[in-house]
């Protein structure tokens, strides 16, 4: 991953064939004045001396081999945060005041084990890490004496075993996304987890922060896979019993999902996979507007059939996509398009109004088709207009790729982030008006005109989540503040909403301070104790989650 | 509830109609030798004298009302164990040993937190109590200097409020079954949660415990249900937030039920609730043995459609449920039975090999249908033979009266138990085999000729559970020893075959000598220190749960 951003170093965003892109952009949020300052150079970033005494170094070394661990200024520097906006504001900057001392790479969970003995004893703060695409600041150091060790599960990365009778696979934590479908894969399977992170993201990762994908829909965000665990803990390692359902007191598994690293660190996992789908059927469908657009997907989720995939954009997130998406040069696509825009405003979709709805179904042949049955007459009783399956296809090649875009914008002084939510269905369009209205006047005081655009992301029968993507001309100088004031606002927005604090990206650092509202001061102080009760030194993630 | 067994006092298990059953019976277990000892009467049972000091007396009135606090006798009785197999032997005996020293029923949250506070300054420990029909121990005292206080939540039973759009619902703790779905039945809602003891068990119970229903392959189990709880703890209230999803670390939810009791109060629930299916269509197949018949589950739950009951016995049981069934007179029918022998013998289906499967599709009138062309599919892959909804409405209509009969057994010097578990498919066969033996094992030693009986009782994707019925003749005078031997050894037998613990019964005292093995040393530290965090001085049912 490019040390400053997101990916593969030589990777960007294509723009190329978007002619309305920097147009549309431009014309939202006015033109960037001057763009930001030039990206620091890696090897003159200063940071901090390690750490480590020379008796815990050998013990580290001892333990994984000299050469699984690093105290190398790169090598820290990649692993000294994640990957959210203010994570690149300030790596591009060259701020990197708390990098880990050290970083090592266990291979086996014996190996974490005695990591953990060690960092007990020698006093060291321990932070996992696995794919590091934490934007919630999960895996950057806190402030405090004790010397950091970053644990990179990246070499515990094995597929340990497949069932695809019982549907049912165990995983090391470590593996990451595009690894674990391909072994899964060769046994004619999939674990139908696709955050937009997959590429760089671990199974390990996922499951501390209780990620969600693009397919969560249809199957379900991560813990609702989990059928066992295994943890180690400062305190011994917990292994929950490889069983479809039990009532054998509390679901510990629920207790270590969503961890954030900071009871321990999860070595590997039973999950339930599903068989390969023959097909995957994505289509996109345009409504009226974004209420029209709620019920279809609601009823959608508690009559059935329901989709794999459901992603609803509202009006101006229509209005953008349409307007920046790819155009390749040719004229007989061009004069279908102008045939199709006739079309549907004579039908009534309004620019403005409309909204653009991406759903897909995966299975076999005949499942998907028997599920598009269904789904066309739901679709139908709330006045969707068939897309087809183009702008599917299009979105569906592209969904891991606007990360990279985020590097592009912010080339250009252009501070872009995303926020997410999920509420009761009766919760949401007040919600999405209150979230929206607060990040715009959140942001036009500091000069910036903002495009703030939401998706509903994932569904459930009892509500959805939204999510959130902002835009503006970076404050130069101020992109921090203007960064913070602006999440500050929107979250507080979401809780006071009626929304949760996080549907799938965590909590970190950065949304500790609205815990308390989220779970109150007694459900606060349970997650609290059970941290001590694990981690009584306090060595694991220390600073993350509970404030 | 009858004191001394199950359900209304005047109603028994009708047997008139079954011709087939006291004589299946015996050929397979031996008349009972004369019977058991008789029943003690109620007013002549000696408890101990309440221990509750008059300072504490006078606090617990002034919270509830005097009318809601009581010291009676019967009340005492009544609160005094739960009504499994071996709690009846003891009741039938007249054996109270520690009944609760004082009853109070709160009708609010406040009167609860209230009441807590005076349990911690005076020193008692309390029993939370819904419907008191756990049978491994859960509303029962345990030893140990603290006056008990029982806390019966039967006051609060108040639907709270019902949203059809969103499919949500809130209800009060202590409402019971019927008054659950009658009163969600009034805005066209289900629950869809029918335990065996839903006409005597709680909402608050059911999540205290992780119970499952017949349903619940469809509906899932109670803690799936479960969107947020209101549990009032010995350090405050815990309130969940009302969301359908949430990555705001660890779900207390999943931590809250399946507490027994031991953490807090469960005081209020929000759940995920169904419209009112306008169909339930059960129906009775028949397949050539076990291994068709969980293959055929299997693929239903991997592949759907999935039923929303589906219940498979194995051939013992199927061998004693057509035995053993409703026969009325007349000749039409009968003519029809044995026609329907002859093709079923024709066709390869062996007495004792046999197996009887009832699946049930709930929804509407156009989904059942659908689902049944599905199921039919699955079915004729499997070899199933259709029997028709007759033998399925006789199974349906009688779903909540087993419990009666246990009672006429026990009239008759009969002891009758059931035991569950769950397990991946793989190991279900084994696992069947394997504790099916032990039972066999264990009780045959005892003078008896065990009838042991199984069916898999609720399905997933990656497993299923197992239900297992077992009777034998009483063993006079060691009623109690005969039961705990084949208790144990079946138990032994579910932990070396790989199931859990429990699958919907809970642990209470019964199951705790296996919590170390289900959950391992750090486990279950975890599940102790969860305890400790939230009930510091150990006031919430003591001794149960965690050993």
């Amino acid at each position: 991953m490019k040390w400053w951003g997101w990916g593969e170093p030589r990777k960007t965003y294509p723009l190329d064939h978007r002619p309305g892109f920097w147009p549309f952009l431009i014309s939202k949020i006015g033109a960037p004045s001057g763009g930001p300052a030039p990206r620091a150079n890696l090897d003159q970033i200063r940071i901090p001396t390690p750490r480590i005494p020379a008796r815990a170094l050998e013990a580290l070394a001892a333990t994984v081999g000299a050469e699984h661990l690093s105290l190398s200024h790169n090598v820290r520097i990649a692993h000294a945060c994640g990957r959210g906006y203010q994570d690149l504001v300030r790596l591009r900057r060259g701020e990197v005041p708390r990098p880990p001392d050290a970083v090592v790479f266990p291979s086996s969970e014996e190996a974490v084990v005695r990591l953990l003995r060690i960092a007990g004893s020698e006093g060291l703060a321990v932070i996992p890490f696995g794919g590091g695409t934490s934007v919630v600041g999960g895996v950057e150091a806190s402030d405090g004496d004790r010397p950091v060790l970053c644990v990179d599960l990246q070499g515990m990365n094995r597929l340990v075993s497949a069932d695809p009778a019982g549907l049912v696979a165990t995983a090391e934590a470590g593996i990451l996304g595009p690894a674990l479908e391909a072994s899964l894969g060769a046994h004619g399977l999939t674990l139908g987890h696709f955050p937009q992170s997959f590429e760089f993201s671990t199974l390990g990762g996922w499951i501390a922060t209780r990620s969600a994908g693009y397919a969560s829909t249809g199957y379900g965000k991560i813990e609702a896979m989990v059928i066992a665990l295994r943890v180690v803990t400062p305190r011994g390692t917990i292994a929950t019993r490889i069983v479809p359902a039990s009532a054998s007191g509390p679901d510990l598994n629920a207790l270590l999902a969503g961890s954030e690293g900071t009871l321990g660190i999860i070595s590997q996992a039973t999950l339930r996979v599903h068989l390969l789908p023959a097909k995957r059927d994505y289509r996109a469908w345009l409504f009226r507007g974004f209420p029209d657009g709620l019920s279809a997907v609601r009823a959608m989720l508690q009559e059935g059939p329901v989709p794999t995939t459901v992603r609803l954009s509202d009006a101006p997130e229509t209005e953008a996509y349409l307007a920046m998406r790819e155009r390749r040069p040719g004229w007989p696509l061009r004069a279908q398009e102008w045939a199709g825009v006739r079309v549907i405003r004579a039908r009534g979709f309004a620019p403005g109004r409309m909204c653009l709805a991406i759903i897909g179904v995966e299975g076999s042949a005949v499942a998907t088709s028997q599920a598009w049955g269904g789904l066309r007459r739901v679709l139908g009783r709330y006045g969707a207009f068939p897309l087809g399956s183009g702008p599917a296809g299009a979105w569906y090649r592209e969904r891991f790729e606007l990360p990279y875009l985020r590097d592009e914008l912010l080339d250009a002084g252009i501070m872009v982030d995303t926020l997410e939510t999920a509420a009761p269905w009766d919760r949401l369009l007040p919600l999405h008006a209150r979230v929206a209205g607060a990040l715009r006047d959140a942001l036009t005081p500091s000069g910036a005109s903002p495009l703030v655009l939401c998706h509903l992301s994932h569904a459930y029968p009892t509500g959805a989540s939204l999510y959130f993507t902002f835009m503006a001309r970076q404050a130069p100088g101020r992109e921090m503040e203007q960064w913070q004031a602006a999440k500050r606002v929107a979250t507080d927005a979401i809780m006071a909403g009626g929304g949760t604090l996080s549907h799938h990206h965590g909590i970190g650092t950065v949304h500790q301070a609205w815990m308390h509202e989220e779970h109150g001061k007694d459900g606060l102080q349970t997650i609290r104790a059970i941290k001590t009760a694990l981690d009584p030194d306090g060595i694991m993630n220390p600073g993350k989650l509970v404030p």
